[in-house]
């Protein structure tokens, strides 16, 4: 179990971060997400961080990481699931996701992702 | 992180299962599942294992009371993502799912699921 399996919805990719990421984990994930979204073409990813209690920088680089690559490959990146707890401590440590779009739940995400390609098509 | 998420996705549910199960943890996940599809009216309940190398009795025996647990709420359970090595070890323990099913990947398994509630629709 060293992989977190990313799950494909339609053009969506989604991700549920439920262990604690170390750097191979989290380096392994982003190659993983890059080679899917290239093969299957997604436009773009969820990832749900409901099941984390903490978010610390090393976290909030990897999903702004994550984000970036996306962005180049056409993919839009959402963060969904955030507790508020999470969100406190975010803005207490003055840790900004940059560039990071976020949204309540899966469903939101979902809706969010939808819109902003509908809007984008010609 | 000592629970397993569960996203909401319209009238299904989803849940990821990526850790080593333990018997607290099996124990929390049919509770919050049991009252998540009370609470949503869930019609679905998706269960995806591709990252498990691995699936014993005890993971067996936990997808079963899943799946049974969720008949008698109306929501029919639906496993996917199965590794083939799964698969055939399944196979060779003599292990059957009783009266789960199984889809290869998540959209084939909500297509499942939207087909037999369009099919028990009047």
């Amino acid at each position: 179990m060293e992989r977190i399996p990313i799950l494909q919805m339609g053009d969506l990719l989604l991700v549920t971060i439920q262990v604690d990421m170390h750097d191979q984990l989290a380096l392994a994930l982003q190659d993983d997400l890059s080679e899917r979204i290239q093969r299957t073409s997604a436009r773009g990813v969820l990832i749900d961080i409901s099941a984390l209690d903490i978010v610390d920088s090393f976290i909030g680089r990897m999903i702004s990481t994550i984000s970036s690559m996306g962005r180049i490959m056409d993919a839009a990146t959402v963060v969904v699931g955030m507790q508020p707890a999470v969100a406190i401590t975010l803005v207490e440590l003055g840790l900004t996701l940059d560039g990071v779009r976020t949204a309540l739940n899966v469903e939101r995400g979902m809706q969010l992702l939808r819109q902003s390609h509908n809007a984008e098509a010609p």
